[in-house]
């Protein structure tokens, strides 16, 4: 006897409506197996879905793609609908086309993001953007996203590099079927910092968070150089880069299309692509929806 | 009629003797077409080399392959013969297998690795740190390296990143043959600032820096994301990072083994392997001469 299997259901938003977003999200939400993909937007760029709650864009639209208040507006209501739906229990994961922080913006939205407008909709304190690509690669998370670069120093303390890696291992082993769960974490300074050579966070206080996990039970390694990490990335089931650029950097260098974005620590899926609304290719025909399929993909994936 | 050419002269320094310098340098300098390699280091660990210049280890070696100040001394010294060497025009190019910092320490020397000692043997003051691994892949600059991540932003100013950029061009054409010299000189924040809502260096000082070299006729762009630049990395010649593992994550995550170190505005060439002294592998026969090799290959393309 066979097992019959529901299909997962996706809430996938468009985005920014004068971004590339609703084109791939439409185009990526085709013939998705196991799922069934409801799309959230603007009715007018989402001709053809099988399935729509319709979200028009209100307000003056700009002149050509770019940033603007309607665009935030519209692009914050289909977000905050596809929230309501899956915390109500009508849908079961968040797949999200880009969003606009300059359209956000004017729109009154003080988020940085999906990831922190998700965090605060679920009363979720620290999430973690991560990002996933192939199977045999590890899971990379960051433990700072979109903090200016001199500021990410004085962002970082023990507890918050401890908190991260236990996230980290929790979301490997429950959602990415990972039980080993090897989790490397970066230095902050060159080379790790060489022993106090170079800057002394590693020693004043990523050791001891990682000497404390070990202690615990957890397969921990770090602080490990940021230049040759990714390098060695094989030996290790998640890598915990400790800001923006030194994650992503190599992430995008190795995957660029391939690569999606899932945050962790949220009570359900989430995934989006790596990429951002790109207004300079919207309507022109040569937007790529590799990634969107991709975070399709694993937003099934994970769900299972 | 042929054209005869003579052989380059390749100074080879052997780098700290109980590190794995000796092992990749005496195997990747055998039968090298083209050039003329001459070891510099201990008798002891390069024998069976074509040409050395001995350097013995003078003082009480370490009780196990790490660092120490007889390998400091040695790794000087070696080094110090081979500038001298080449400066009085008995060698042609340099290439130096890995020193430690931490046996340079206690032998006294204040410099951060060779890029630093090399620009103070010759008397400049700018060196740039870069890598290529590809005739068809961009050549990667660092603007700073060997600093602690805290005070990179305070290390920068619109001067240096324009000086960095004119270097960068001027060995892109003279050195690396590649005339257009298409530059892309790498945001500092994540998504490059976002025009000053994550960060402000870039709106103070990185794009007045490009477009004075845009307006004195540079083919510069930027600044790029730094997630997202060594993606799009083929649509440039040279690459400009402003910090350490934001231009060698990528690097090495693309080509760990080939990536090759050339330091860029010194009177001569100067290459080496991207990796480091690596102690625990030093005599167990599993060292991997691959990127000395390239380094030594690179040396003779640039030569030319």
């Amino acid at each position: 006897m066979g097992k019959t299997t529901s299909p997962i259901r996706i809430a996938l938003t468009a985005g920014d409506p004068f971004g590339i977003g609703p084109e791939v999200a439409l185009e990526a939400s085709r013939e998705l197996p196991g799922a069934e993909v409801t799309l959230y937007g603007d009715p007018d760029r989402l001709e053809g879905a099988a399935r729509l709650v319709p979200v028009p864009v209100e307000g003056e639209p700009p002149d050509a793609p770019k940033p603007s208040e309607a665009g935030g507006r519209a692009s914050l209501e289909a977000l905050r609908r596809a929230v309501e739906d899956i915390l109500a229990g009508r849908q079961d994961i968040l797949a999200t086309a880009p969003i606009s922080k300059r359209s956000w913006a004017p729109a009154g939205a003080s988020w940085t993001g999906h990831t922190t407008y998700l965090a605060q909709a679920c009363g979720v304190q620290e999430p973690l953007m991560s990002f996933v690509w192939d199977e045999a690669e590890p899971v990379v998370a960051l433990l700072t996203t979109h903090v200016p670069l001199r500021a990410v120093a004085s962002n970082l303390t023990s507890a918050r590099v401890e908190r991260a890696v236990r996230r980290l291992h929790t979301a490997l082993v429950e959602r990415f079927r990972r039980p080993r769960a090897r989790i490397g974490v970066l230095g902050l300074n060159p080379h790790a910092g060489e022993e106090g050579l170079v800057g002394t966070e590693e020693v004043d206080f990523i050791v001891p968070a990682i000497q404390r996990l070990r202690a615990a039970g957890l397969e921990v390694t770090g602080p490990l150089p940021g230049d040759s990490a990714f390098a060695h990335r094989r030996r290790f089931d998640g890598l915990l880069a400790l800001y923006h650029d030194q994650g992503l950097g190599p992430v995008k260098a190795l995957a660029f299309d391939r690569a999606v974005n899932t945050t962790l620590a949220l009570p359900f899926v989430r995934t989006s692509p790596a990429h951002g609304t790109a207004f300079d290719l919207a309507g022109t025909g040569r937007a790529d929806p590799t990634s969107m399929r991709a975070a399709l993909e694993w937003a099934v994936r994970l769900a299972r």
